[in-house]
């Protein structure tokens, strides 16, 4: 198991890859990818040796071909279906926002409790009350949730969804959440990381 | 000078403090705080001495105070102005979830490059022209910036923030973003922290 440093910077090279791919760059070498990335060549390929790949000193690495074997690494066989339970200004951004973006992370479901949202297509995504959670959630096979909930609700919900299958959390709701060792749990808090931000800033003074 | 995680774990006890209060509870002791937290009595109490703070042994802490003293040490002796650059949906979302949250936090501008939203006021907050950004940022005073742009357009913004004296950035961009050593830059990819939770989510299995 890769740990979870080297997730995250794979899944940022791999964007990055992508977006050469799209201004038709074929090859780069790692001093390049290093820069776009703001790490060391040498962290790059420590990087890609855990997943087993390596580019040619002549040419460097082929753009398409790592990106493709960083999916591999990170993507499962099936796409990740994802669910989003809160539907206020932030839950309807992040769906807008996920999309477009990875077609490997599905968000094939997202919840509410006000009644007027029920059955509609909001973001391109339906919305069901909350209550019928446990019945999507087995029904659609959703692994991932994403809470942009209040806070009071939030660990209730995160019970629930534990309950129904979910193995993974992305917390948006401004609380810590308590769940058992078979869920993974990413705390992102937008008021702490603001709170984080403006501290530093001033001490830099 | 305190480290990142104590200062993220400090906003979050103030927080939880907080919520004590409004539901008038006066007193805690380290063990009740360290459950809500998610974290060791011990660690709570490392913590507080960081910034001083020790509860009494029959009574705990007392809520109103540690919430203070928190604050002493987190906030600046006024409060830390910040705009929000990109309107869009998530941009939107941050506005009006950090508005609502912390008076020491003030968004008093936000900038977009659509036309039809300047001066416009969006989520309680003045919408200007991003060309506008230099002129408002140093009449206002403005020392952190929260990024929501397209990637190709946030590196440039961020060298002009700095330039105009931010100080801080939180970047909601995903790309990764290269700044002086005099700007304390925190990285919130979405799309990232999303991957990163459905690769951990699948690994359980």
């Amino acid at each position: 198991m890769i740990s979870e440093k080297i997730v995250e910077r794979l899944s940022l090279y791999r964007w990055l890859l992508e977006t050469r791919l799209e201004n038709e760059v074929s090859n780069l070498f790692s001093y390049q990818l290093a820069s776009m990335a703001c790490v060391s060549p040498a962290q790059i390929r420590r990087d890609l040796m855990t997943i087993g790949y390596s580019g040619s000193p002549g040419k460097g690495y082929l753009v398409a071909d790592l990106a493709k074997s960083i999916g591999k690494e990170l993507d499962g066989a099936k796409p990740s279906k994802v669910a989003v339970v809160g539907m206020g200004n932030l839950g309807r951004a992040l769906v807008s926002f996920i999309s477009d973006r990875r077609s490997h992370l599905q968000i094939v479901a997202t919840f509410d409790t006000d009644s007027t949202k029920y059955g509609r297509v909001i973001c391109g995504c339906r919305c069901y009350a909350q209550n019928e959670l446990e019945k999507i959630i087995k029904l659609e096979g959703i692994t991932v949730a994403i809470l942009t909930l209040p806070s009071d609700a939030a660990q209730a919900v995160a019970d629930r969804l534990e309950k129904a299958g979910v193995t993974g959390i992305l917390n948006y709701a401004p609380v810590p959440l308590k769940v058992s060792k078979k869920v993974y749990l990413e705390n992102r808090d937008v008021t702490a990381a603001l709170e984080k931000v403006a501290y530093f800033a001033r001490e830099g003074d």
